[in-house]
């Protein structure tokens, strides 16, 4: 049997009791090391399972997954992944644990899902009401010769419904340069994490672009950070990419793009603020 | 301390390890017992947690919120929600949790959430992409004298950009008549909930009703059901409302409608079905 656990958003605290019993019970146990991250590192978690972690890289994920599944076959075999097994988004991260459990019943192996909380619900702490939300878009690292700018447009779209928009930030873990890559030269850059100040720095420089072309862009941002030792979200009113910690931005950190349309709420409290439509949340892939 | 704490959607065992610590400490937990369920009954969490847990019902939480308040002043109060806090979404649900929150912090309380899955990422279960999801609708029992229809227009409209639309089935638990209601008669009717059968009926009233009008409404539809012993949901393709457990729907089975536009894995397998767009998934209040 292959069993996806959700391990939430915090720390080793925040799997489920029943992941946990699957944990325990399973003969290997893989973790999800590349599309999104708890605040916790393995080591934290195989003393907390009493049981040994297999880092599972993007590598052994997408060109190891037979043998992933081999052990199922036999055995019981845990894939933990960080959030929820199909809500731990990211660009691409949701279509590989979805092609894990079909190279799975494929092959004829059962397969059992254990939820956890995600970003995509976890957001709704900041006040903004969760089927408010239209499309959820991601934020790429930006490089000299690619600057796709397609997720503005989807943002733009979701706010003429009047809906908010969840923004995921972009992950580098284990990326090969270009020129590595081409020289087959199995050496990795060191991992990255798009901070909601870079995050809004991106979406700054389109404001700007398109600002000369005479359109009315979204104008305050709004971040949502992790607090320390939970995975409660708190917003805070400010304008995004200003305040020294939003500028380094650490791995928990959200960010939230309030636009115009302002809720009978927004400003009356810190803590809870507005559930009126057309936000903007970026949060990094979880 | 006033703690927020998801449940998750299956049974006592879905519980986080950091929800299940919370529970064990506070002096008194409260169970939201009328925005949605689990497949367990009070007595059974009762057993698990080893504490008494009070039911809270609309009028509790609603009217009286100040007495759970009160207590979390002086003492650790838990307030338990099935599937997220913040995510365990129906009308108007969100928004009492969002208040009780709300209220807390206005009377100097400190609060916590602890997260847990929620429909809204449980869905991706079923092989449609989370990032895909439009606009959330809610449908709600129709009376004699009351049909909306706005949601079946917010459906057209995610269809329209691609997008899938996640359905909320309506509750109704401890409910007074109207004729109760204006004699003050604290007498309720007996606890209701929406099968995926009867929202594809009034979906399907709806088509039938537009489709005189030359509209083109979405065709088919795939129920996802919550597994036994479990909460994972399973994709069982078929036209919605026609086979006998479809009909009568259990507490846990869920909805989606397939549009015209076919995926490229639609139909390849029953398990993981289409990450395509446009999709329209209905769930229960969770």
């Amino acid at each position: 049997m292959l069993y996806l656990v959700g391990l939430g958003l915090g720390d080793a605290l925040d799997i489920t009791v029943k992941g946990l019993q699957v944990v325990r019970k399973c003969s290997r146990v893989y973790l999800e090391a590349y599309t999104s991250m708890l605040t916790v590192g393995k080591d934290a978690l195989e003393e907390f399972y009493g049981k040994e972690v297999v880092l599972a890289d993007r590598e052994l994920v997408e060109q190891e997954a037979e043998r992933i599944l081999e052990h199922a076959k036999d055995a019981d075999v845990a894939f933990l992944v960080a959030g929820d097994p199909f809500g731990g988004l990211f660009v691409g991260s949701a279509t590989t644990h979805s092609d894990l459990a079909l190279r799975a019943v494929r092959a004829g192996i059962p397969y059992q899902v254990v939820h956890n909380a995600s970003v995509i619900t976890a957001v709704g702490c900041c006040g903004l009401q969760l089927y408010n939300f239209g499309e959820t878009v991601s934020l790429v690292y930006w490089t000299d010769s690619w600057r796709p700018e397609s997720f503005y447009d989807k943002i733009l779209q979701n706010r003429a419904a009047g809906l908010h928009t969840l923004c995921l930030l972009d992950i580098k873990v284990k990326e090969q340069s270009l020129e590595n890559l081409m020289r087959g030269k199995k050496v990795y850059e060191p991992p990255r994490f798009m901070s909601a100040a870079q995050a809004a720095d991106q979406l700054l420089q389109i404001v700007r672009r398109r600002r000369n072309q005479g359109e009315e862009p979204a104008k305050h941002t709004r971040p949502v950070r992790r607090s320390d030792g939970g995975h409660a979200v708190r917003g805070r009113g400010q304008t995004g990419g200003r305040r020294p910690e939003d500028r380094h931005g650490d791995v928990g950190s959200n960010d939230l793009v309030r636009p115009r349309r302002a809720s009978p709420l927004a400003g009356r409290h810190r803590q809870a603020p507005p559930p009126g439509g057309g936000h903007v949340a970026a949060a990094r892939a979880r």
